[in-house]
C-alpha cells in the first residue's frame, strides 16, 4: 500500500535494489578484510570472458594489436558457410537466419542491461547521496525526495523540510539547530564519505583493478583493435556498477558518465559471448562494443542520438553503416529502458532536462564566446595539470599508495564542501539547478529576485528585476565552488576508483556560466539605456536567461576537455529539445575547441593514450610530413638483415632457432635470398604450432626436415631422407606490400583505414623490409616532436 | 503600409522574388521560342564551373573516376608548402591562417545561398500553387494565405473564402457558383499547370540537361569519384532553381526535397571555385559537395542533424570527421537563414511540423508494423515499376519525346487531379493536412466529428468522438487519392524536369496511415470493450491519434523508397521534437527496410546508377565470394599480354604507337619484359604530355630517343645517338599492388577504402595484370547475378 504518489512497482524497485546494495556494501565490507590469499590471487584466477577457453590460432595475445583485414575475411569465410549450409536443409535455413538476426539480438540485451543498470545507479547514488545528511523515517530506502513526496507543504523549500526526513543530528540528540547539531552533520557527512570512499577504492584494487578511471581511453584502443584481456570482463562490470555508487555517492568531484560507457560497454563483451559470430571474431565483437558505447552515452545523458554520434566521433574506429543503424537500436532501447524505470519521477531521463522560454539574442553571443574561451582555457588547464599529476603519480611514490590517495582526497574535498551549500550536494543536482530558469515558484537562493508589487503577471512570466540578497550571497558561493572544483577535479580523475569527468567539467562550465549570466542581467536591467542593451532589452522585458549562459558554459568546459564537437552540440540540444538555442551552444563549443587547440592538440583521452603508452593510431591525426617508407622501415642501414623464411631451403632447426632468437610477430618468405622475391607472410605463432604438431604427430619430421611453402614438394629422393614439412596452408599468400618510394601519408592512410598489423617493404619486386604499427606510432610521434608548429594549421 | 499583419521585410522579399519569377517566365517563354541555333549550341558552349581554364597533369578527364591517394597526397604537398612558406614572413603567415579558415568561410556560404534559394523556393512554389486556382485582388503577389491574413472571419475555412482572393471563374465571370464556373476554374487550372510544366521541361531541355530529376543518383556518384563536368555547374543550378519552382507548381506529383540537395551542392561547387584549395582538388571539393547535401536535407526538412546523418548515411563516399563538423555547421547556417526569411510566417521551417498531445500505446505497434508492411511492398513495387518505365524510356521511342511526355503527363495529372480536393491542392498541404492532429478549431473535413452536446471539455481536449459524414467523404477521397498517386508517381519520377520523390512517397504513405489511423480509431470508439483495446482506451479518453499514423505510414513509405534508415527516423524525428514517438517511426521503417529487401536489396538511387551504369561501388555492399584476383585482374588467359612499358629500353616512337593503340588510362613500367619486376606506373595522360612537350622544347629528342624510367640515364656514347628523354617525375612510384592470391574482399575493401583508380597484380614480385575499379564493379555485378540468395543473410 504505497500512497505517497510514487508507483507500487517503482517502490518495489527501489526496496530491491537498496537492499541489494546493503548486501554490497556488507559483502564489500567483508572481503576487504578477506584473508591476503584471496587479495593477492585476486582478479587473476576469475574467469574471463574475454578469454576463450581453448586459444586456436585464430586469438591474440595479451596487449597485441588484431588484424582487420583477417578477422573480417574469416567472418566472411563464416558467413559463406552458413549461405552453402543454409541450402542443404530448413534446419540449416532457419539457422542461418537467427545466425543473421542475431546482432538485433545482442543490441536488444544490451540495450535492456545498459539501461537497467543505469536506471539502478541512478536510484542508488540518489539514495546514498543523500544518507550522507540524514535518513527517512517511514523508510529507510527513500531518498530525500522519496521520502518527502505526500508532504503537503507548498513551495519546494517547505516540503524539503517535511518532518519524515530527518538529518543525521536531529535523529541522535533531536536537536536540528545549533553549532553542535552543525559539527554532528558535518563530522557525519565527512565519515561517509570516507566509508564510501574506502569500499570503492578497496573493491576496486581488489577484485578488478581494471574498473578505476573513466574507461574511455582504455575504450578507444580497445575499439581500434588493441586487446587488452579482462578489461571488459563481467567481474569488471560488477564490481564497476557498484563502485562507480559509491565513488559519486562519496561526493568526490567525478562524474558517472564515462563509466557509464564502460559499463555499457562490459555489457556488450557480456552478450557477444552468447554468439559465437561475436564471439569468435575480434572484428565483430569491437562492432559491438561501439554500439554499446552509444547505448552508455545514451543513458548518461538522455541522448539516444547524441550517444551515437559520440561513438562515432569519439570513440570508435571501425563503424560500417550497419553498426550505426544497430547503435541507434541500442541506444533508443537503453533510453526507455531507463524511461520505464523513471530513476528522478519526472519521467525524464536526466536530472538536467530543461525548457527555456525566452529567445536568445544576437548581442549575447559576445558573452557565449568568452565563455567558450574560457572553456577552452579550462581544458588546457585541467589537460595539463592532469596529465602532470598522473605521470607523478606513475613514477613517484604517490602510486604505491592508492587508497591512502583516495581517502585523503576524499576527506580533504567532504571537509571543503561541506560548508558551501552548492558543493555539498551531488553535482549532477548542482547543473540541474544551474541550468533551470527562474519560475515563479522556484525556491532557489539563485532566484531571490526582488519582485514589483504593482505588477501583476502571469505567475511563470517572469519580467526584468533586480537581484535580492540571496542571489548575491548565491554568486559568492559560487565563485568558491568554482576555485573548489577546478582544483579538486585535477586531482580526482584518474584515482584508482571510477570516475568521470563530463559532470565536473560541466559543474565549472555552469558555475561560470551562471555567474555570467547573472552579471549581464543586472547589467542589462540597471542599463536598459546602454547602447548594447537598447535595441534588445527594454525595461520590463525578460530578455536574460543567466540558465541557458550556465548549459552554454557547460558545453564550452565540456568541449575544452574532450574535444567533442558535434556530438557534444547534439547532447545538449537533446537535453533542451530546442533548435533555438544550437547557434549559442555551437559558438562556445568551436571556440573552446580552437582556444583549447591552440595549446595542444590532444583532448584528455588522447593524453591519457599517450601517458599510458597505448599503440593507437588516431583517425584525426593528420600526418603531413615528407617521408617515405624506405625511412620507417625495419631494418635500419646499421641493423641485421631481415629475419626471412625461404620458400625451400629452410631446415625445421633453422626456423626453431629463429623463432628462438627473435620475438617478430611473423616472417617474411622469399622464393631464395638471392632474389629476395617475396611469395608470402607466416604468423609466428602459426608456424610454432604447426611445427609443433608435425614433430608430435606426423611420421618422419626431424630436425633436418626441410620446410616448404611451395605448392609441389619434391619427394623425398631417398627413403633416409628426412620427410619434408609442408606449411603452405599457413602462408598468408596476399600480404600487404607497399614500394619503398611510397610517401608515409599514404602508408598511415593504409594502416589506419585498412586497420594493418605490419606492411612489407619492396622495390622492384625485391623485399626489403616491414613496417609495423608500432614502428608506424614511433615515427608520428617523432615527427610530431620535432615539428610542432605544423598542428597549427589543420 | 503592410498593414496585413506580415512584416515589411518579408513582403519586400515576397515582390522581388515574384517580379523576378515573372521576369523568368518571360524570359524562359521567350528562350524556348528562340532560334534553332541556340538550341543545338545549347549547354556547351556555357562556361562551367567544373572546368579549369588550363587542363594540367592534375585534372581528371570526363566521365573518369578520381584517384583519392593521389588528391590526398596533392593536398598534403599543398599544405606542406604553406606551412613552411608561413615561416617566412607573417604575410606568409596571414596567408596559412586564412587557407586554413577558407573551409569555415565556405560553409557559411553555402548555407546562406542554400537556404535562401530554398526560402525563394518555397515561396515562388507557394504562390505558383496557389496562381492556378486564382490570384489576389489586393496584391497579384501574394498567395492565397498571404491574401486572406487580414480577414476577420474566425474559422479557418470562412478565412480561406475572404473577398480579396477570387478564383479564375469569379474574377471573369463574375460568377464563382455553378457548372459554368467550375468548368472554366477547370479548364484554367489545366491550363496553368500545362503552361508551368512545358516552360520547364523546355529550359530543362535547352539550357541544362543535367538539371531533370532528383540528382540524388548522379551525386552519390560523383561523390564516390567520378568526374560528370557541368552536373554541378552554375548554369545547372540557375536552371534546376527555376524549373523546380516551376515542375512543383505544375502539380504534378513531385517534390522538391531531392533537388534541392542537387541545388545545394551545385552552390557548393560554385563556392569551391573561389578557393584554390577546393577548385583544383578532387578530394577537398567532394568534401565540401558531402557537406552542401546535408545543407539541402537540412532546409529540405528543417532537420539539420538529420541532414548531415542524410550526408553520412545515404550520399557521402569519404566522411572525415572534419567533414562531419563542417557539415553540421553548414546544414545549421542553411537551416538558420531559412527561418530567417520564414517562407511559411510560422518560424517553421517545414510545412508539416506538429505536435502531438497523446502518447502512443503498446497495442498500436500492430497497424504501425502494418504501415511498415505496406511502405516496403509500395517501395517495392515503385522501384520495380519506375526502373521498368524509365529502361522503356531509355530504349524505345518514348525517349525521342521528353517534353510530349511531359505535358501528356501533367495533362493527365491535372485532370484527375482537381476533381478531388485532396489531390487538387499542393502535395505538402495535403501531407500537412494528413499529419495534423484534429483541434477544436479545425474546420478540415478530416476532422468532421460528431459532437456530444453534453459534453462540456476544454477546446483543444477532444474525447473520441464517431466519425460524422465529412469524414467518411474524406476516406473517400483518400482512397482515391492513395490509387492516383501510387500510380502517377510511377510514371512521374526521372521525366526531363526536376523532380524529387520524397513528397510523393511521403503522401502516399500518409494517405494509406490516415485512413488505417480513423478506422483504428473508430473501430475503438464502437468497441471499447473489445479485448484489444479494454486495457488502454477507455470510453471518452483520446487515445488514438490519426495524424500520428499518417507519420509513421510517410516514414514507411520514404523508407521502402530509399531505404534510409536512421537518418529518415531522425528527420522524422526533428519534424515531432518528440523522442515519444521515435519507436513507432523505427519499428515502421525497421519493418518497411526489411520488407523491401526482401524483394531486392537496392534502394531507388541505387537502381538508378544501376540503370545509368554508373561505376559506382556501394560501401554497403558485402563482397562475400570466394574469388581471388587472379580471377578478376586483366589481361584474362585468352588475352594479348598486358601493355607494359620497360624502365630503359622503349622508344619514343614505341611509346606513341602504345598510347594510340590502346585506351587505358595508364602503364605499369617493368624492368625489363623478361624479368616483368615492377617499378612504377605511368598515366597516360602525363605520358602524352611530357612527349609532346620534349619534342616541341627539347632539342635531339626524336622518334628512336631511349625513354628512361631510371634514376641514371647512360650518356649517348656518341653524338649522333639521339638524346634519351627522362621521364622519371612523371612515373609514380608508389603504384598500389595486390598478390595473385589476395581474396577478391580484401580488394574491394581496399578499393572502397583507399579510392583507388587501378591495382597491380604481381605474384612473387612479377607483375602479372592489372585490375580496375570497372573490372571491381563488373566482377561484383557478374556475382551478384549468379548467386542472388545470399542478400539474405546480410
Amino acid at each position: 500500500t504505497d500512497s505517497n504518489g510514487f508507483p507500487a512497482s517503482l517502490t518495489i524497485v527501489c526496496v530491491c535494489v537498496r537492499v541489494l546494495i546493503f548486501f554490497c556494501l556488507c559483502s564489500g565490507a567483508s572481503s576487504t578484510g578477506a584473508t591476503p590469499s584471496e587479495e593477492i590471487n585476486g582478479p587473476g584466477n576469475l574467469m574471463d570472458f574475454l578469454d576463450e577457453p581453448f586459444p586456436d590460432v585464430s586469438t591474440y595475445e595479451d596487449f597485441h594489436t588484431i588484424d582487420w583485414l583477417r578477422e573480417k575475411s574469416r567472418d566472411t569465410d563464416r558467413h559463406r558457410k552458413i549461405t552453402t549450409k543454409s541450402r542443404e536443409s530448413y534446419w540449416e535455413l532457419i539457422k542461418g537466419l537467427l545466425d543473421a538476426w542475431s546482432g538485433w539480438v545482442v543490441m536488444l540485451l544490451i540495450g535492456m542491461l545498459t539501461g537497467t543498470l543505469a536506471g539502478v545507479i541512478d536510484l542508488a547514488v540518489d539514495w546514498m547521496t543523500d544518507l550522507k545528511e540524514g535518513v527517512c523515517l517511514s523508510a529507510f530506502y527513500y531518498s530525500h525526495e522519496q521520502c518527502c513526496w505526500t508532504s503537503n507543504e507548498t513551495t519546494f523549500d517547505d516540503r524539503d523540510k517535511c518532518p519524515q526526513w530527518q538529518k543525521w543530528a536531529e535523529l541522535m540528540t533531536g536537536n536540528s539547530e545549533g553549532a553542535g547539531a552543525y559539527v554532528l552533520n558535518y563530522f557525519l557527512y565527512i565519515s561517509w564519505a570516507l566509508l564510501f570512499s574506502f569500499l570503492a577504492v578497496s573493491l576496486v584494487r581488489v577484485f578488478a583493478p581494471y574498473a578505476c578511471g573513466s574507461g574511455i581511453p582504455e575504450i578507444k584502443t580497445i575499439l581500434s583493435g588493441f586487446i587488452i584481456r579482462g578489461y571488459l570482463g563481467k567481474w569488471t562490470l560488477l564490481i564497476k556498477t557498484v563502485t562507480l555508487v559509491l565513488a559519486v555517492s562519496s561526493g568526490l568531484s567525478l562524474g558517472k558518465e564515462g563509466p557509464l560507457v564502460h559499463v555499457a560497454c562490459c555489457c556488450g563483451n557480456l552478450f557477444c559471448s552468447l554468439f559465437s559470430k561475436y564471439s569468435k571474431n575480434e572484428g565483430k565483437r569491437r562492432e559491438v562494443l561501439s554500439a554499446a558505447a552509444a547505448a552508455g552515452v545514451s543513458v548518461a545523458f538522455g541522448a539516444p542520438i547524441g550517444g551515437v554520434l559520440f561513438s562515432l566521433e569519439e570513440v570508435s574506429y571501425y563503424f560500417p553503416l550497419k553498426t550505426l543503424w544497430r547503435s541507434f537500436f541500442a541506444a533508443l532501447v537503453a533510453a526507455f529502458t531507463l524511461r520505464a524505470i523513471n530513476p528522478f519521477g519526472n519521467s525524464r531521463l536526466v536530472l538536467f532536462y530543461v525548457e527555456y522560454h525566452t529567445p536568445w539574442y544576437m548581442a549575447e553571443l559576445v558573452p557565449f564566446i568568452l565563455l567558450g574561451v574560457f572553456g577552452g582555457l579550462w581544458g588546457t588547464l585541467f589537460i595539463r595539470g592532469n596529465i602532470a599529476w598522473c605521470r607523478r603519480r606513475k613514477t613517484t611514490l604517490l602510486g604505491k599508495y592508492p587508497v591512502l590517495e583516495v581517502i585523503v582526497i576524499t576527506g580533504i574535498t567532504a571537509v571543503l564542501a561541506f560548508p558551501n551549500p552548492y558543493t555539498r550536494r551531488s553535482t549532477s543536482e548542482l547543473i540541474s539547478e544551474l541550468f533551470n530558469d527562474c519560475g515563479a515558484l522556484e525556491s532557489s537562493q539563485l532566484c531571490d529576485y526582488v519582485n514589483n508589487p504593482n505588477m501583476s503577471r502571469r505567475v511563470d512570466d517572469i519580467p526584468d528585476r533586480p537581484a535580492g540578497p540571496g542571489v548575491y550571497t548565491a554568486l559568492w558561493q559560487l565563485a568558491l565552488a568554482l576555485v573548489f572544483k577546478i582544483v579538486i577535479t585535477i586531482f580526482t580523475f584518474g584515482m584508482k576508483i571510477p570516475s568521470g569527468l563530463f559532470i565536473p567539467s560541466m559543474a565549472v562550465g555552469a558555475i561560470a556560466g551562471r555567474i555570467v549570466g547573472i552579471a549581464v542581467e543586472q547589467m542589462a536591467y540597471h542599463h536598459h539605456d546602454w547602447i548594447i542593451f537598447k535595441n534588445w532589452c527594454r525595461p520590463g522585458a525578460d530578455c536574460v536567461t543567466p540558465g541557458l549562459y550556465a548549459m552554454v558554459g557547460a558545453a564550452a568546459c565540456l568541449g575544452g576537455v574532450t574535444r567533442m564537437t558535434v556530438s557534444l552540440v547534439v547532447i545538449m540540444f537533446e537535453l533542451t529539445g530546442g533548435l533555438e538555442y544550437i547557434v549559442p551552444l555551437m559558438a562556445a563549443a568551436v571556440t573552446s575547441k580552437w582556444v583549447a587547440d591552440a595549446f595542444g592538440k590532444e583532448g584528455i583521452y588522447e593524453s591519457h593514450i599517450q601517458l599510458n603508452g597505448y599503440p593507437y593510431l588516431d583517425v584525426r591525426d593528420e600526418f603531413t610530413h615528407r617521408t617515405l617508407a624506405t625511412d620507417v622501415m625495419r631494418p635500419r642501414r646499421s641493423e641485421p638483415p631481415l629475419a626471412v623464411l625461404t620458400q625451400d631451403s629452410t631446415t625445421v632447426e633453422d626456423v626453431e632457432a629463429l623463432i628462438k632468437d627473435t620475438d617478430y610477430n611473423g616472417f617474411p618468405v622469399v622464393v631464395s635470398r638471392e632474389s629476395e622475391r617475396l611469395i608470402g607472410f607466416v604468423q609466428r605463432r602459426d608456424l610454432t604450432l604447426a611445427i609443433k604438431t608435425a614433430r608430435q604427430k606426423q611420421d618422419g619430421v626431424v630436425s633436418s626436415s626441410v620446410v616448404y611453402f611451395t605448392e609441389d614438394t619434391p619427394q623425398a629422393a631417398e627413403a633416409c631422407d628426412p620427410q619434408p614439412l609442408k606449411l603452405r596452408r599457413i602462408l598468408n599468400l596476399s600480404p600487404f606490400t607497399v614500394t619503398d618510394h611510397t610517401p608515409m601519408e599514404t602508408v598511415v592512410d593504409i594502416f589506419r583505414k585498412l586497420g594493418l598489423r605490419q606492411c612489407l617493404v619492396t622495390r622492384s619486386g625485391r623485399l626489403l623490409g616491414i613496417i609495423t604499427k608500432k614502428d608506424v606510432l614511433r615515427h608520428m610521434a617523432q615527427m610530431m616532436n620535432q615539428d610542432p608548429e605544423s598542428i597549427m594549421f589543420n
